[in-house]
Parts: C-alpha cells; structure tokens; sequence
C-alpha cells in the first residue's frame, strides 16, 4: 500500500463506495449512518486471516473480498435474515499492492449489493499479516431462527450440496494439477452464503433450528443438539454430495461431505409436516432431507444398511497450519 | 489459548457476556439480535494491530480491550451518538494466555456497559500477530454531527485536553523511569471516548462539524476543513494542556498536543453566539476554545503575538513500527 499511501487509498476507497439507498453517511466521516430500520438488528463478524483461512495465492483480491462477505453473510441467512450494511476492515502489510486492496473492496462491495446491502465503511489498519474482518448488520426476521430449537421427531435438511469446498481447498493446498482441478477450486474460492434461502425458510416459519455449515457437517450438527437431550442422525446416503466430487470413490466424497468445512450451506430442522411446504418453496438451491433429529446425544450416521458409520475422533473441519 | 481450547473459550466467554437490556440474543448463536431502534445507526469498526497500535508489555488484557472500545466508540462520540452493541473480533497467537483472553472480553464488556452499550458477540481467529478488531453499533441523533460542516467565522473547540496519550506513548516506547511515569503512561493507555460529551452536544444542536482526535490536532483539524475553502487557525497558547505536560518546557509541550495523537477527545466548531449555551453544558468533561474557522486552507497556529508557528512538515502521529 506504500506506493499509494493510506490517506489517498482511503479517498479513493471512498470514492469506489458511492452512497447507498439505506446509508446516510457512508465511509469518510467518523462512523457509517444507516438509515433506521422497524426489524430487530442482526450483527455478526467474521474474519479471515492469512495463512490460517487462505493463502495469498489462491485468491485474487476480488476473489478475497467476495470470500470475506459471504462467510460473515452465511451467520445472517443462519439466523433467516436479509444484509442491510458491510463493514471491511483490514489489516495489511505496507508492502501490499494497493491493487490488490481496491479489488478486495470492489469484492466486498459487489457481493454485499447484489444481497441488497451496502458496503457502509470500514477501517484499513497496517500489519505484518495480511486478514479481513468484515461485519453485516442485518434485518431480522419477526422470529429469528436460533440454533437450540430442534424438537425430537424433526427432519433434517440441508441447502445446496457438501464437501465441495474441502476437495477444493484440498487442491489448492497440495497445488494440484487435476483436469477438473480449476472447477474444484472454485467450490472453496466463492462460497455461496444461502441469504435468499434463510430469508425465506424463515419468512414461512418453517425451520425449528438453523445453523450455517462452517466447520463441518460432523462438527456442525453436533452444536444445533449440544446439551439437548436430542441427537442428530444422518442417513450417509441422503448426503447431497458436490458436483465436484463425481470423480472420487464414494467414500472419500463422503467423509468430506460429512467432515469437510467451509461449505457455508444451510442446516436446519423442520417438523415433518412441513415438507410439502419445502418442497414448494422456491429459494434458487435444493433442499436435501438428510436425516432426523432423535433422543440421545451428538450425532450418528448411518450407512445405507442402517448401520453406525465410525467418524473419525475429533472429526471435522481443522484450518490448516501457516 | 492452546491450554484451554478454543471451543472451551468461547462457551466460557459466552458466559463472560450475559444477555443485556437490548441484546436479544447473545454470543453463541450464528449471529447477535439487537432490539430494534426508532433511532438512524451508527456503525463503525477499529483495529489494534500488536507491534503497530501496541505493544503486549505495555497493556494488561482488561486495559488492552477497554482500549479497543473507547477507541471504536470515540466514532460513535464524534457523530453524537449513543452506543447500543459492541462486537469483539480477535486474533491471536494459539499460545496467547486464555488469562489474557479473557481479560481482553471483561475490559470490552466493562467498557461498554459503562456506556449503557452490551458486548453483544465476537469472533475468535487463530493468527501469528494478536489484533482486535470492535465494531459498535450505536443510535445517531436526530442529525449526526458530520465532519464537513465548520462555517467561517466558527469557533473551534476541543474536549478534555491534549498530549497526554503522545506523551505516555513516548514513556512507553522508551521504557523511562520517570518519577510521574506511571501516570502519565496512563493517559496513553486509557483513552476516554467523550461519548456524553458527544451526545449532549449533538442533542444541543451547538457543532456545525465534528470530529475525534486520533491523529493529532494538526492532522485531524486540517481534515475538518480540507477541500472547503476554510482554514483553521488556532492559538496555541489556549490549548488546554494535558496535566502529565507540566514538567515539560512550553514547546515541547504544545507541540504534544499539536501533533501528539490517540488523545479522543472530541474537535468541534461551533457558531460564536453557542458560547454561553457551552459554557452551560455540564457534560463531565470541559469544552476549550482554541481557535476560529477562517478563509482558506489548511491549518494555522498561531503564538501569542499573533505570528504562525511553523509545524513540522506532514506533523501528526505516526504509528511506531515494530
């Protein structure tokens, strides 16, 4: 960032962030003004720090910023609500390529106002790491949809498909050069957080509990009965498995749909009798009934016999190590 | 944090912040619910990078997060505001102390209960430098007081008093054994964001443009007026000096609290007929005048005759680097 200097990067920042319906005052004064809103507040954050959530490599700076947003946008369709403002912090060494830095924000940016948000401010920070932090104020439904509602009885579903982004970070860390190695890639490069589908699973007040899928599936549906008395039980062969993983043998693709992280689906609980609701609602992704939610504790999975599949101890979703 | 583990932590902190007036939902679930406002919202974001906002040394856990929300929330003070939620975003080293963790969550949390805010959630990173990133979400005034709306013929006031936190930094940075070192280490590490102050000038509807000082006077006022045609001119000798400046000479002194940054009080212009509402303002902390706003540009300090100072070429704070 030195070949730019701070103050004239952050004017132009300004700049690339124009005034947005539902933002007063946008970045360059002290704070953002957001236009005042008649739902409770949603707030979350999120960050990603190099060397542990990515590597410079494998990411531009678009691609880096896009990233950023979706993971913190992922905890607002969680809870089935809607983006309203964005804000990007950086921290960076000064030997960054202010390039890379305008692409990270035109990133943030473009992903927040196509969720109908807007990038309302942000912080730009030197450092000798290079991380993100991005927060999301949201909208919230009249009923937010909390992780501890699951009833003994519920079904269990999950949006769109698993394990892609695991294969895709597995590409990327052992640099790969498969034929489908690009495609794969992109699965972990440019999640998807579900917004569309939380607003409106929660909108038809279908879902009992929901959670987004960061750490894995394994480690994920652990927490929504944490404590519970409830246990969740997955049927291995429901699992909707990523396009990507076509080409591997069936039980590599799905242990890392079952203990891959960083897919950012949907995983929620809903009555049984709400399946034809499900089955009209239309949230552009799949809804995919994956099991049940059971007396006991923690979480079992099945294999197409019936039988408890092993998970491996501990399994899930680690951040590699710098 | 290794010697705890991170999932044991972030129960544990969740503990730490209990449900608040306010706070619907708390830490724990995917994302924080804050009771809905009949007020606009201020939202910003500030980072303290270790090695460039501090060092580990110089701050204990409780005043290294009370810190980071005085430093956040002095925005919300500059636009008039009240703070609502804080979240907590921090990176760290795994081997961190959890003792020190926890302390960073209890300074946020004291800080912000202080200021009738809650710390409403957060996020825990895994990084090889320690930062933390708070975000607070605050209720504008009727009309947030911006930076851009200083008048010629304004006067310019300022909060509290100056050079106090530069002068600290530099006890600090030099490691010196002053007898009054304690003290005056002090005014660095525990700044006061001037949010009363803020919001009763803000409800008074006395500043035309304001401002928190984090940069220094001459930095931050030449920035009040930039690209408007005004210029601040301020005498020097009305500068109210921090107490821990009595031992120095005049100019070293001044020149503190000109160019001495992190002090976060508040710089405000205001038209001359608002002195004897100011002067009837109780809001705990005392309002200076230090100079007029003029035609122009920039930024001139004038001596006690009336003759510009010359400033330091591009004076203001600069981070040390590690």
């Amino acid at each position: 960032m030195r070949d730019v200097g701070e103050v004239a990067l952050l004017e132009e920042i300004s700049r690339l962030v124009p005034a947005r319906a539902g933002v007063i005052v946008g970045p360059g004064d002290d704070a953002a003004v957001v236009a005042r809103s008649s739902h409770p507040l949603l707030l979350t954050t999120d960050a990603l720090v190099e060397g542990v959530h990515f590597r410079r490599p494998w990411l531009s700076g678009w691609e880096l910023g896009r990233r950023g947003f979706h993971v913190a946008a992922s905890d607002v369709a969680a809870m089935g609500g809607r983006v309203r403002a964005v804000l990007l912090a950086i921290a960076a060494p000064p030997t960054w390529p202010a390039a890379e830095l305008r692409g990270v924000v035109r990133g943030v940016r473009a992903a927040a106002a196509r969720a109908g948000g807007a990038l309302a401010g942000g912080n730009l920070a030197t450092a000798r790491e290079l991380s993100l932090t991005v927060t999301v104020l949201g909208d919230a439904p009249a009923r937010p949809v909390l992780r501890s509602g699951a009833r003994i009885g519920d079904d269990v579903w999950v949006t769109g498909s698993l394990g892609g982004a695991a294969f895709g970070l597995r590409l990327l860390l052992r640099a790969r050069r498969l034929p489908a190695g690009e495609t794969a890639r992109r699965w972990w490069r440019r999640p998807v957080a579900r917004l569309r589908a939380g607003e409106a699973l929660a909108a038809a007040g279908i879902p009992t509990a929901m959670m987004d899928l960061s750490d894995g599936l394994a480690i994920d549906a652990g927490r929504l009965v944490r404590g519970s008395g409830r246990r969740v039980v997955i049927e291995a062969e429901r699992l909707p498995l990523a396009r990507c993983l076509a080409g591997l043998a069936p039980a590599a693709a799905r242990r890392l749909a079952l203990v891959g992280g960083e897919d950012y689906e949907l995983l929620f609980t809903a009555a049984p009798r709400q399946r034809a609701a499900l089955a009209r609602l239309h949230a552009g992704v799949a809804f995919t009934r994956i099991g049940t939610v059971a007396a006991g504790r923690g979480l079992v999975v099945l294999d197409g016999a019936g039988r408890p599949l092993a998970l491996p101890r501990g399994a899930g979703h680690e951040h590699f190590r710098p």
